[in-house]
């Protein structure tokens, strides 16, 4: 059974429903709150409907911008691995008996 | 100085400005645009302000999945690195001269 939760952004309730629990349901609300309020700060007078598609791109840009971070970073532990490989088998090789 | 791009969101069209290049701002609109259809195709007669905040939500979601499955990779990638490392000095161990 999927929970119904209240939330409040941007001074209105909202009902969520899904698996999350209290606690993390309130947690993406104030995120989402905050980023309404820091779009708001920025651009006075835009409307709620306005704001909330710029705090959605703005989350979005930062889900995009990790998801980059974390192929670069797969990338460079891949290549790493791969050295280190290499060192160690250069290491053994020192020591093998011909 | 700021780009201004305008990108068309759910039939509605939004400048944004900031140092995005014209196809990543497209990339970032499309992604909240189809959240925003999948929010309405969920819960129709829903008003676009308040699909705009579902899609908001939904990709803050997203966001923190995502950083959580790097945290825990992280530790993982840790852990492992600890085990090789204790291996490969057990290995050397062998070989050591007294």
């Amino acid at each position: 059974m999927k929970n119904k939760l209240q939330v409040e952004i941007f001074g209105h309730r909202y009902t969520l429903r899904g698996d999350a629990d209290e606690a993390y349901a309130q947690e993406l609300a104030a995120y989402v709150d905050k980023k309404m309020s820091e779009m708001a700060s920025h651009s006075r007078g835009t409307s709620p409907a306005k704001l909330a598609i710029l705090a959605a791109i703005n989350i979005a840009h930062e889900l995009f911008q990790l998801r980059s971070r974390q192929k670069e970073r797969d990338t460079l532990i891949g290549d790493k691995t791969r050295d280190i490989i290499e060192s160690i088998e250069e290491q053994f090789e020192e020591f093998k008996l011909d």
